[in-house]
C-alpha cells in the first residue's frame, strides 16, 4: 500500500476542517493509501509551525509556492482566501498534482473556466469542498431519486437561507466584493446550486431577480465609515432542468433565524422528499400511499453513518461531512471515487450563477448555452 | 337593530359551510343584524328542501333566480359550481343585492371585470370567499408586517401545495377545464396569491413556468376511457412586489404528503415570519436579536380567536375562519367592516393569475399593467 | 322523528361552547331527533335573556330548577360552576330528564359517587364533557390500538400542562379550592386521567407526588392581600393499567410555553403513537418496520372529521371536538351512542384522581380498590 | 509541555470512537499535553496491530495487562465489554494511573463501591464515559439553571427510548444479562440518570415500576432456541430531587421509531426547558413573557462549539461529543477539569439504578440512603 503526502494550505476555518478531515479519515475508513500528514503552509511562518505542530503536520512552509513543489506533498489542498484558489491550483495543476480546492474554484467564470482547461490538460484528479453534497443521508435522497422511487421528478424548491449579514450594522468584508467571488448567490447559493445539479442533473435555463438591500456597511466594525456595496443579499430565480424539472431558489444572508438553512423539496410523481442542513442527519418522506411524511433518521445502513457509528441516530456533524468528501478524494485518487464535485462540475455551479446573474440584469430568461462561451463573471 | 334576511345557493361542502358559517355568527359576535336564514337553493328540490330543513333556513327553492328576487332575502351567498358565479352574481347586483361568492370570482378575467364593473354600478357591498385571510394569526401576521416590527419586507416564499390529484389515476373533473377555472394555480394558488397581496400589497410583475404532468386522466374513477388535460399541475413564478419586495411563488396539487400546504414565509430586514395552513393556529416568528424562531400559538389576545375561546390553544378550525369572512362582511354591510377580498380585491387576484400565465406561455417577464385591458383567461 | 328540547344552564365559556355545538350539529349531521334550543338559564335574568336571543333558544329562566322542570325541555346541560353540578344534575335526575354536565361530575367522590347511583336509579342517559376524547383523530388512535395494529400496549405517557398559572402574580380562583375541585391535578389532569382510560381501560394502581409550589396567591389580580394555596400545582403519578400496561402521568398549569398541551405517547409491540391537544388534527405513528414516525392529518376517512369537511388537511377546531361530542349524546338519547363517558365512567375518572392524592399524601402504592367505599375527595 | 501517552483497551465501537477523539483533540484544542498515542490493546493480537496502525498507535499489546504496565501509557482508556471494567480499573489504579472507563463503572453497585475506593486511595483523575453530558448545548442548558434564568426548578421529565431491542426477533446478547449490567435501565437509563443528576443535582428517593415485556429471546439470530430475559425492557420511575424538584424517569429499548431519544423537560418558575438527544444541537426554551417556545441553535457562543466550528448552525456529531470529554478529562489531568463524571459520580448512578431497581421489586419508595451501604445489584 502506497503512501500519499497532504500539503495543506490555509490554517482559518476550513484549513482546521480539512486538518480534522485528514487525520480522521485513516480511522473511519480502510484506505488504499497510508496517509501522511506531509506539510502545511500558511503566509505566518509561526502559525504555520505552531499549527503544523497541533494538527500533526511534518513540516510548515510560509511560502505556499513551497509546499506545492515539496516532495513529499503529493496531493494539494487549498483553503485561503477565494481569489488565490486560482494561482495555486494553477501552480499545483502545473506541477501535476491532484487538487482539492475549497468552494468557490474561481473569482471569475473566466478563471474557474482556465483552471478546467489546465486539470484537462493535467490528467490529475481535482475536487472542490461541495461537502454538503457528502452527506450519507444526501446519498440516500439521490438514490431515492435514481432508483426511480420518486417517479418522475417534477419539481425542486430550494433556499440557502442565513442570518450572518441580517444586521445593517454588519461590517463590510472580502464576501461583499464580487472580486472576491462575494455576496449570497455565490458564497450560499453555489452550494445549493451544486446540489440541485447533483441531485437532479443539468439545469438548462434560468430566469432570476437579485436584490442589494443593504448598499452600504460600515468599513469595519463599529466603524463610521461606510462602504458601498455591490453584491447580492438576496437571489431568487426559477430553474428549469434538462429532464424536465421546473423549480425556483433563492438564497438570502439577511434572513432572520436561519443559521445554515440550505434546504430543498423535491416533487416527483411517486413522492415528495425534503431536507434542511440544520437538521443534517434527517430526510422527509412522503411516498405514493403513505397518509404523511415520515421523518428517516441517519443510520448505519448508509455507509457513510457507519464508517462513523453502528448505532443509529447519533447524529454526524459539519466536520464529518468534510471527512466522507476527503474520503471520496482519496478514493478517486485510487481510481475508485466517482461522486465528487471536479473542476468540470464546479465550472457548471460557476456558469449556473453567471447565468442567473445575467438573467437578474437583463430581466429575461437565460439559457445556460448563452454563458457557454462567456468569461465575464457578470 | 334591522335584520338581514340570507339567501344561500348551493347546498355542496362551501354550502353547508356557509350554513355553519352564518349558524355560528350570531352565537360568537355580537351583531350589528338579528340574522334570518331566509332561503337555500338547489336546483334538486328535494334537496333542496331537506337542507334547508337541516340547516334552519325558512324557505327553498329550486330556481336560483327565485332566490335572488325573494323579498325576504337581503344577501346573496353564491357557492355553485365556479361557471355559474357569473350569472348569479350578475342578476344579484342586477337586483340591487349584496353578493357574498366563494372563490373564484368567474372564470375568466373578462367575466371578472364585467362583475367589478356591475359591482361598482349597483355600489352594494361585494365578497369573494378567500377565507384563509381571515385567519386571527393572519390578523395578527399582517399586523406585524404593518407595524413595521419586521422592519422594510425584503422577500416572499409562498406556496400552496396539496396532493388530491397526484396520483395519475385520480379522474378528470371539472377541475380539470379551464373554462371552469380549473387547474392548481386557479384552485389553489389563488388562494396564494390573494394572501400575498394581503400581507404585502400590489404585485406589478411576474415571471413564470406551467408544467402540466400528467397530460391526460381517466374520464371517470376506474375508466379506461381518458380525457386529454390542458390546466397546469404545477406552477411556478417569481413575484415583483411594488413596494420592492421580491418573491417565489410554487402551487401543486401533485405533491404528495401535503393536504393544505398553504404556506409562505416573510422576510424583512427585522424579522422573519412563516406560516402553513396545515397548522393554522402558529405562527412562526424570529426577530433581529432573538436567538431562533419561536412558534406562537393563537389564543384571546387575538380578538377573532377570543370570539370562539377565552384560553389559548385550543385551536380555531376551518369553519370557524368561514365564521369569521362572514363576520366581517356583516360588519361591512353595517359600515364597518375593511378587510374583506371584495370584487374589486378578486379582480386583481385573477389579473394576477392571467399575467402568470401569460408570462408562462410566452417565457418573458409580464408587468401587470399589461393585462390590464386584457380579458382572454390565457 | 321526534324533537328534543334543549335546555342549557350557564352562559359561560362553556355555555357559549354549548350553544355552539347544539347549533352546529343539526347541520353537520343527520339526526335521529329535530333539536329545539328550548331553553337557556342564567342567575342574572338580563343576560340570561341576552344570551338566549342571540343564541336562538326560545325562552330564558333565572332559575335553574325552572328550566329543569319546563316541559319543553327534554335533556339538561349543565355547565355552571364545578360545585353546581352535584344539585343541578341531582334535580335533573330527580326530575327523570338525562343529564349532560360538564367536568368535573363533582367535587368530591362522595358527590360523584351519589350521581352516579341516582343515574343508574333513573336510568336516563347521562354524559360527562371530556370531548378531547371525541376527537377523530383520538377515535383514529383508539381504533389503531384495539385492533391489535400497535401489537400489545407496553407503556403510556402522558403529561397535560399549561401555563396559565405559572405566574405567581396570577391571583386567586375558585380553581384554587379544592372545595370546587381545584388544582391542576382536577382541573387539568382529570382530562388526561379520562382519555387514558378511554384508550387503555382500567388503571389499578398509582403512585404519585404532588407540588403545591406557589402556597400563597394574590386575592385579586395585583391585590396586596395573599391567600393561601392547598391544591397541587403539579403533579406526577405511575399508573398500572390492569391490562399490564404501565406508564407516566403528569400534570400542571405551571410550565411555562404550554396552552393546552394534553399530550400521551403510546407505546406497543407493533408500534408507537404519539399526539398533542396543541395540534389536535395530528397524529404520530411509526409502525414495527417503517424507519421513523409519520405524520397523520386528520381527514375525512374519519367519519367525525367528513361531518365538517369533505378535504383532507383543513383542521377541526376545539368547538367542533364539542359538537362531536353532543353528536354522541343525541346518538346515545337514540340508542346509538356508546362512546361517551357517562357517570359510571366519569366516577372512575374521579376515584383515580383521588387515589393519586392518597397516593401522594401517603408515600406508597395505591390500589384503586382501596377507594372504591371512600367518598372522601382527599 | 509534558507528554501524555494515551493507552486504548478496546477496538469496538466505543474502541473506534476513543480514538477518533484522542486523535482531533490536539486539532480542536489548545492542549496542557503533548499527547501521544502510546499503546493500543486488544485480545486479538492481528485486530490490535491493524487498528494501531491505522488509528496511529504506536505499539500494540495482545494483553491488556502488558498495556497498563507498559512505562509510556500514562492515562488508561477502557472500551472493553462492561464485566471487564472492574479488573482493569482496579489494576490501573493499582499501577497508579489515571482511569477513563466506559460506563457503566462496573457491572454491580459493589464493584462500582470497590472502584470507587480505589480510585480514592490512589489520588489519580477518573472519568467514566456520559459523553451525552459534554455537549456545549447541555452545557448552555445547565448554565441557564445553575444561574437561575429558570427561576426555582420544579419538575424533570425524562426520557431514553430506543427501538433497536423492539423486534422480538431481535437475539438475546450480553445486554440481555444482569451480570454484565444490561437491560435497558443500565444501557440507556444510566444516561439519563446522570443526565438529571448533571443538571439538577443529587436524588434522594424514587419509586419505580419495571417490564420485562418479551421474556424470551433467539439465542442467536434466526436461532429456535430461545433464552430466558431476566431484565427489564422498560422502566418508569418517580425522582424526588434533594432540591425540592420532583419528576418522572422513563427508558425502553422497545419503543419503535427511536434511535436515541434521550431526552428531557425541565419546568422551572421562569422558565421551561427541553432537549432530545435526536437532535443534539437544539434547545427549545420558553422564558416567563414570551409567547412560546424558541428553538436555540448550537453555535461558536458556546466554546465547546466553537472548538469545532466558528459558524452558527453547522452541527455537532456524536464523536465531537467523545472529543469534548476527552478534552475536560485532559484538561482534568491538569487541574483545571471539573465538569467530567469520575468514579464518585459514577458510583452514585449505579446507586440510582439500584434503588430504581428496589422500588420496583418492593413496590415502594425508596430512599437513596437505603441503599448507601448496600452492594447487591438487585
Amino acid at each position: 500500500m502506497g503512501e500519499l503526502g497532504i500539503g495543506l494550505i490555509g490554517t482559518g476555518f476550513m484549513g482546521r476542517a480539512h486538518a480534522l478531515a485528514f487525520r480522521n479519515v485513516s480511522a473511519a475508513f480502510q484506505l488504499p493509501f497510508t496517509l501522511r500528514l506531509a506539510a502545511l503552509a500558511d503566509a505566518d511562518p509561526l502559525r504555520a509551525q505552531a499549527c503544523a505542530s497541533a494538527w500533526g503536520f511534518a513540516r510548515a512552509h510560509a511560502q505556499w509556492q513551497h509546499l506545492i513543489d515539496d516532495p513529499q506533498v503529493d496531493l494539494i489542498a487549498i483553503t485561503t482566501p477565494n481569489h488565490l484558489h486560482y494561482p495555486m491550483a494553477m501552480a499545483a495543476l502545473a506541477a501535476g498534482k491532484p487538487v482539492y480546492c475549497e468552494k468557490p474554484l474561481a473569482v471569475s467564470l473566466e478563471q474557474a473556466s482556465a483552471l478546467h482547461a489546465a486539470a484537462q490538460a493535467a490528467g490529475v484528479v481535482t475536487r472542490v469542498g461541495y461537502n454538503y453534497q457528502h452527506n450519507p443521508i444526501i446519498e440516500r435522497a439521490r438514490e431515492l431519486i435514481q432508483s426511480g422511487r420518486l417517479g418522475q421528478i417534477i419539481s425542486f424548491q430550494g433556499e440557502f437561507s442565513e442570518d450572518f449579514m441580517a444586521d445593517p450594522a454588519s461590517p463590510w468584508s472580502w464576501r461583499c466584493e464580487a472580486a472576491h467571488a462575494g455576496g449570497a448567490l455565490a458564497d450560499l447559493g453555489s452550494h445549493l446550486l451544486g446540489m440541485a445539479r447533483y441531485l437532479l442533473g443539468d439545469i438548462e435555463a434560468v430566469c432570476a431577480d437579485l436584490q442589494t438591500v443593504h448598499r452600504q456597511r460600515p468599513a469595519t466594525s463599529g466603524s463610521q465609515e461606510q462602504r458601498a456595496i455591490m453584491v447580492d443579499d438576496v437571489t431568487h430565480a426559477l430553474l428549469r432542468f434538462s429532464s424536465g424539472a421546473r423549480g425556483t431558489f433563492s438564497s438570502s444572508w439577511l434572513k432572520h433565524g436561519y443559521k445554515n438553512h440550505l434546504s430543498f423539496e423535491i416533487s416527483g410523481t411517486q413522492g415528495t422528499l425534503s431536507f434542511d442542513q440544520e437538521r443534517l442527519n434527517e430526510l422527509r418522506l412522503c411516498q405514493m400511499g403513505q397518509p404523511g411524511f415520515q421523518r428517516l433518521l441517519a443510520g448505519p445502513d448508509l455507509p457513510g453513518y457507519a464508517a462513523f457509528s453502528p448505532a443509529p441516530g447519533h447524529q454526524l456533524g459539519y466536520n464529518e461531512l468534510k471527512t466522507l468528501e476527503v474520503h471520496e478524494l482519496i478514493m478517486a485518487l485510487a481510481g475508485q471515487g466517482q461522486l465528487g464535485t471536479d473542476f468540470a462540475q464546479a465550472l457548471e455551479v460557476e456558469r449556473l450563477a453567471t447565468a442567473i446573474r445575467l438573467a437578474a440584469r437583463e430581466q429575461r430568461w437565460v439559457n445556460l448555452s448563452e454563458v457557454q462561451g462567456q468569461f465575464a463573471a457578470g
